[in-house]
């Protein structure tokens, strides 16, 4: 978990989200117990939430709209966008949500331009999904790196972000990949190294972890991989949908 | 809320469900306080889920694995299935869900055959999303149901289903349109009549009510009706995918 700004936890939001709820006749969440602090939403009443990320996060956004929060067409057609529904609808829209994945990027584009693209929008919650291609371009010979660079970069970019946006909530989301298409033995272990790095990075700097590959290796059971992701990286709709239930579980519980 | 079987309350469920969560690092509800039992989970380890309802429900399900749980192609490709997939996942599959919507179904059809699909599956919990054909076949003269004739089927219904499946669970959807499509103005106030019936059916027989109409009616703020359900009545995936995270939020907290 973050660092929880107890004014953030105070009675009103709570008060809000079941007045939100009671609208939409939807039974909430309990209230949580005092020793289950973890529970509580990490969003609150009049918040910024910024999703970053590649191409998964970018999903078709309109570059021309990104300015413009709340916006369909500006958080794109994946998880992102799915997720960013739920929460307004959940919340009646009372918060700010704003998608600027862009696809194809690795840890060191997101750092590159993170001024821009994170800190001037002074997110309250900041989620990354990223590393799938920091591992994927390198099977090409078109990039270099490897999993200690993406873990320092990493670092780095969550050192920066939680001094530059004190209070600043962060949610890195696991890489992960379905084992079809594009993804072949060769990936393996070296992606699940990536994926420990993420957790590595997640857990220095206090960040709410969402178990994507977890979740897809258990829903994998039900139906194929092709059915989550045909390619193996870029989910479905069905995945995407997914991704959004269990981001929605892990950030707003 | 429909009467609760103590015995599904109890420790085990809560606790399988932490440790699914768990291995997914998803954060979930926090415990109930002793006032809040309407924010449990209505589905239990081991339960039978049944889907019920017309094209919506459906949504192209095969018919040839019908006989066959927990499996995407006998689930379809809509709401019933995105809900279904995110209740396997989360509880680690614990559960055994089925789909018999069938398209163009009106209340009155689901009454002929629910033996063999709802009474025979001997289901823990049945959700049922049921009401848009029974106006929207008036219009073009093929039937000449009413208000009336839905809310007495209805009714008739559940009550079926409560004295031959004893502690059963019950779920019923709000009918709901886009105002796009095939909708227009013609439908209304109407539609809103049978809405109002499916709220009174569900409240008659202590049903957990989940409000798809409030919830698209907020939905239209952030991306147009189109968006969601381009003929007004059948969801996108988009569409597919807010429905099953209502309905998660509603059934299971």
């Amino acid at each position: 978990m973050t660092d929880h700004d107890p004014a953030h936890a105070a009675v009103p939001r709570r008060t809000f989200l079941g007045a939100s709820l009671a609208t939409l006749g939807v039974a909430g969440c309990a209230s949580p117990s005092a020793d289950s602090a973890e529970s509580t939403s990490l969003v609150s009443a009049g918040d910024v939430v910024l999703f970053q990320g590649d191409s998964i996060t970018d999903a078709g956004r309109t570059r021309d709209t990104a300015s413009q929060p709340n916006v369909q067409s500006a958080l794109g057609r994946g998880y992102a966008w799915l997720a960013a529904s739920g929460l307004l609808v959940q919340r009646g829209g009372d918060c700010t949500v704003f998608n600027r994945g862009i696809s194809g990027h690795k840890v060191f584009q997101l750092q590159k331009r993170w001024e821009r693209d994170c800190l001037a929008l002074k997110p309250n919650l900041v989620s990354i999904l990223i590393g799938v291609n920091d591992i994927w371009h390198t099977k090409n010979g078109k990039y270099d790196g490897t999993i200690e660079i993406y873990e320092r970069d990493y670092l780095a970019l969550l050192e920066e972000t939680r001094a530059k946006l004190p209070g600043v909530r962060l949610v890195v989301c696991e890489p992960f990949v379905l084992r079809c298409g594009a993804v072949d033995e060769s990936w393996f272990p070296e992606f699940d190294g990536y994926r420990a790095a993420a957790r590595r990075v997640a857990d220095a700097h206090g960040a709410t972890w969402v178990g994507f590959q977890a979740m897809f290796d258990e829903a994998i059971r039900y139906a194929p991989a092709e059915h989550w992701a045909k390619d193996g990286v870029h989910p479905s709709p069905a995945g995407a949908a997914l991704m959004a239930q269990t981001w929605l579980r892990a950030v707003v519980g």
